[in-house]
């Protein structure tokens, strides 16, 4: 019975790690598509102002899909049992790959305003965002400092860890407010003073604004599995004291 | 020494009611000066452009502080012991007067449109914020159905709690992304075609971006409260049983 649940559980987990992984790969190749079809793709060199189509795709990749997929390594089955260690160096490696992402995604965006001779840094959108990643980077080296290297007591480790898990779906949510009115942004710049202004919702506002939405869907998705779902590695000694592995969300 | 820890989490919990409580109203006051000062303040009636200017008040008070409010109620010291119906009937109240107030923020912005003669609901600001005003609709009548009327088990109640209270973080969120992008929008709509554009931080920009980042921050910290604090209600039995009334965040 307890066999059947679990392997129930686990089927479960899979359909919706592929599906969630299959929704994560769609908001990133359709910032990539809104990119190539409406902006003429992308070309990294100081000279060209298509550095910038790199900005888009570079955070919704890096500071949320791959933050997300870094974020949800401990709702692996996987890494329930066994030792954890080489799952939170997974965890680190990931975010720090997300990191990287989202760093990229600043350079060419200040590249590309050094460019066109514009100041960076005015909007709501980019003081958000710079928030955001200041956040991520301290959040990524507390949490090297506090969960990874080997002199932080466990008493303080657990001590912090709500407030680390807090802070991991704070930035993710502060990531996607982000994306939401970055997105909204490029749209009144790239449809204003033309033929097809946002308000007729041209082809290009109907595929941006849903790929914006799609990546709400998929944060809300995400945030659920880290914050409700009961997907999670066990506390030391739920296992062997015959409780159920299947806790109730609360 | 228990009473003492008991007054002492009281104390604390006051200091850190009234701290908060004052960031939320001076939300609600920025968002009154922000239209005030830059947009002429406000009129309702059919002819004026100034219906608009109430929009963002309306949101700001009504989908993040009323609302946050609302959600709050369980975490007063007053709820957690004693008969839970009037905090209920309270927390719902509040609820209404928090979806009353957004709603008519999006009846002053569609008359706004009417009057312009512009259409509605094309940015990805607008697909949000009605996503997250219907959200707010569901989860306020799903929540009265369940957890109000009498005729749902508690067994059926529990099972749904967790999931009420993600979905209520999640509103508040998704309030903060659609006031985020509302804001970042409506400045590049105002400070546009003019002699001090948005890129150069007029006054105007830097008092309502720091009105938003304000209103973020407001959020965070009601989310803290809400999702990991240990100002709960204790769960039936738990103070009987003499266990800690104040428990660790997990």
């Amino acid at each position: 019975m307890m066999g059947r649940l679990v392997r129930m559980a686990v089927g479960w987990f899979y359909l919706s790690f592929y599906a969630l992984s299959l929704l994560g790969l769609m908001c990133v190749i359709l910032t990539v598509y809104w990119m190539q079809l409406w902006h003429g793709g992308f070309a990294w060199d100081g000279t060209s102002r298509l550095v910038f189509n790199y900005h888009p795709v570079f955070m919704v990749a890096g500071s949320v899909v791959v933050y997300s997929a870094a974020s949800l390594v401990y709702r692996l089955p996987q890494s329930w049992v066994g030792p954890k260690l080489p799952w939170k160096i997974g965890h680190a490696v990931l975010h720090l790959l997300a990191f990287i992402l989202t760093v990229l995604g600043l350079v060419v965006v200040f590249q590309f305003h050094n460019h066109e001779n514009t100041v960076s840094l005015y909007s709501l959108h980019s003081w958000l965002g710079i928030v955001t990643v200041f956040l991520f980077a301290c959040q990524w080296f507390l949490g090297f400092v506090v969960f990874l290297l080997p002199w932080v007591s466990v008493w303080l480790r657990s001590l912090l860890k709500p407030i680390h898990v807090f802070f991991g779906a704070v930035i993710l949510f502060l990531s996607i407010a982000s994306v939401i009115s970055g997105i909204n942004e490029k749209l009144f710049f790239s449809l204003n003073n033309n033929t097809q202004p946002y308000s007729s919702l041209p082809s290009e506002a109907v595929f941006a604004n849903s790929t914006g939405m799609l990546v709400v869907v998929f944060g809300l998705l995400v945030l659920y599995i880290l914050l409700v779902s009961s997907w999670k590695r066990p506390e030391p000694g739920i296992l062997s004291e015959g409780q159920p592995l299947l806790r109730d969300g609360e």
